[in-house]
């Protein structure tokens, strides 16, 4: 695999905002956010109360671009551009006449894509005088990248980890502690809806709908604090968009361009990330035959099984409905190692561009995921992430398909992060006890 | 922070052979390798059984550059340069006068600068036909190293790991089974050395010391099995120059040359690949001011406390002796995290250049190293390792004493891995728990 590298002046000054191709383009829109009370369109005065007002207006933008602050550019300038790699040896392994490049989000500071959104929802937060940000973690990736981007502005930062992870995963917890941040097990005693939820199910191990609807209740009851969330929101997607403008550019100077895109996909913003500025060309006629591919797990498969449909994004109702591929807001998933794919639902935006045939979705099981996982571990050196791994999969299903077909093509994925604090479930796979 | 990039065509292509420099300006070389029964200087060819005949010629040669083969080159590719990073949050946080840079090895796939000489060791070995390669690890870093570096070439590799390591490090175990080496937990009952270990010592977790015997005599014993070794010999740390080859690129392209330089120091080999490209530039009158610092653990002095004197690299007294800063060669150090500084002693190389005053050399007790690491992860995201940390805790001795003086300065140090194997030190560093 080869290192391709952008110079600093040729890096993004701006994200990508899809919905203005979908606008121009396709003439429609997701369906807008409703009140869960009145059940009418929900005005983005109602946001205020949780996000600061410039990422409200990124929420609801059609503009062709939203510019990247430059103290965010700046702090972006220590780990990206990320580097665009060619898993030459997993394709000589595959015999496969495909070409396969991926982005490597793994080398940020935390480890992961997370860094990208959580560095300017600080910023914007800190700008309109925010003290203290709330949020949500599963598996623990988006609560170290928010933790240490509210270290980097000098706020506070508050995380609900879900129980199982935070029994299972003492690691991740560690980095948001060293960082300074205050990490309390969900359900936790310190909120209603915490003691709600435990009075109602004595023992549970917590989910992301629960951890979302207490840090929602502490953002919205201490004075100074706001909410950030790591996915789902189309400001977040936005934020993403900067990996695969990078990637963009990189695969120019190399001369190729995808022929598909893949992405690992829970509440959908590596997807986005990645996926976004390639689906704007296809959306703008410049890339018609460009395909898209969401992959999830078989535990979780909103997009391939759920519904499409308004639902809640948390647990206890708090937040507005959402138009979205669901499995219902009370699914509870099977604990599988990919915690970060673990939520009932996805995006708005993704759910739109899968009900408008824009994107394929596709879902595998746990084993299969990770033994794809170990042979590109095996051929590039890099262990990804159970999430991103998810992505691998399909990679090797298209590299695949290709030699069968005898046909040259340019796969390109997100690998969204390492896995170097998920090598217990590695362990357990290798060992084979894995379901 | 900002990122310092080269260009592909700007890495180096050959590394650094510091006794090229010794030999010519200095018109000394450290001691020659005794044979530990007729204590004679021992001839190249006694090295054959264990190493590839082009490592033996790199361990002798006075030629100013070894060439990198194009194989290896394309390795690097992969992860190199690695990035150049100024701590400029690091340096506003201690109010320094100082710049702060950084040679950041952690990006790599395993995670620490190791890799640097594992691919080109296990290059020429399999070019001699070789099959399997055994090797001794403590933490895990040059095991995991190794074991990639095998897999990337087709051989098989056998780990001895420290059996304190083992136990209480097993993600980094997880790596290396990832990879498809074999791990035996040192000393062990596989080889005559290990039962002796057993034998004489019941319940002992093992040394380097002891692991290095096991794994020679598995070398010695076994069709087509080779030895290698991570850290001490000469070409062990001229693979790793290109460290600070690439920095000293990186610095010049941002027009700033350093005044200290600072490595943690183990056996050497990290300090060495940071350092030896300045240190050149000293002997041959370049850089008559710059300073050198090698940083240790109190808990093995080998350099601030040890003696210089031949002693034998492992425990068992299977290795040549070697003229070296020494504990002596039965030393067992108390288990402190950093477990890559644990060896009894220093590589000759780096023993001569402190000896002949080239090179200063510092201790610290490991709480006041952690602490250290964390306003380091707190300023610039990047969780170090424990060993890393030894440097920065040195770096931040540094920037204060330019504030003292009130003189700008320029330091580099190399941070030679991530600690995200390690964050079970930190754990227990942030609950007060540490000694």
């Amino acid at each position: 695999m080869k290192k391709n590298i952008l110079k600093k002046r040729e890096m993004p000054d701006a994200y990508l905002n899809l919905p203005y191709y979908l606008n121009k383009y396709l003439g429609e829109l997701p369906e807008p956010p409703l009140d869960p009370k009145t059940k009418k369109p929900i005005g983005p005065e109602a946001l205020l109360r949780l996000f600061p007002l410039e990422l409200i207006k990124q929420e609801v933008s059609l503009e062709k671009e939203i510019p990247i602050p430059d103290e965010v550019r700046e702090l972006y300038a220590s780990y990206r551009p990320s580097p665009l790699l060619r898993a030459s040896r997993l394709e000589k392994i595959l015999g496969t006449p495909a070409s396969i490049y991926f982005k490597y989000e793994g080398a940020s500071p935390v480890g992961s894509h997370k860094l990208n959104t959580a560095l300017p929802q600080a910023y914007y937060n800190k700008k309109e005088g925010v003290s203290l940000l709330t949020t949500e973690t599963g598996a623990g990736q988006w609560g170290s990248a928010l933790a240490l981007a509210c270290r980097f502005f000098n706020m506070k930062c508050k995380v609900f980890m879900v129980k199982g992870s935070y029994e299972q995963k003492p690691y991740r917890k560690t980095v948001m502690h060293l960082y300074g941040a205050d990490v309390i097990a969900s359900p936790s005693v310190e909120t209603q809806a915490g003691k709600a939820f435990l009075s109602r199910l004595p023992g549970t191990m917590g989910s992301l709908g629960m951890a979302i609807s207490e840090a929602i209740e502490v953002a919205v009851t201490t004075p100074g604090a706001h909410y950030a969330l790591g996915s789902v929101l189309n400001h977040v997607l936005t934020h993403q968009t900067i990996i695969g403008l990078e990637a963009k550019r990189q695969m120019e100077k190399g001369g190729v361009y995808p022929d598909v895109v893949v992405g690992c996909c829970g509440g959908g913003s590596n997807l986005a990330g990645i996926s976004f500025p390639f689906l704007a060309d296809k959306l703008s006629g410049n890339a018609s035959a460009l395909r898209v591919v969401a992959v999830e797990p078989e535990s979780c498969p909103s997009l391939t099984k759920g519904e499409y449909r308004y639902d809640s994004a948390d647990t206890a109702g708090m937040t507005p409905l959402m138009k979205m591929y669901t499995m219902g807001s009370g699914f509870v998933p099977s604990p599988i190692h990919a915690g970060g794919l673990r939520y009932h639902g996805d995006s708005p935006l993704v759910s739109f561009l899968y009900y408008k045939k824009l994107m394929e979705a596709t879902a595998y099981g746990q084993r299969d995921v990770f033994a794809a996982a170990r042979k590109f571990a095996q051929a590039e050196g890099i262990i990804p992430a159970p999430e991103s791994a998810h992505a691998i999969r399909q990679v090797i299903e298209e590299a695949n398909r290709a030699k069968e077909e005898g046909k040259k093509k340019t796969i390109l994925f997100s690998l969204s992060g390492h896995g170097l604090l998920d090598l217990g479930a590695y362990e357990e796979f290798l060992e084979g006890g894995m379901v």
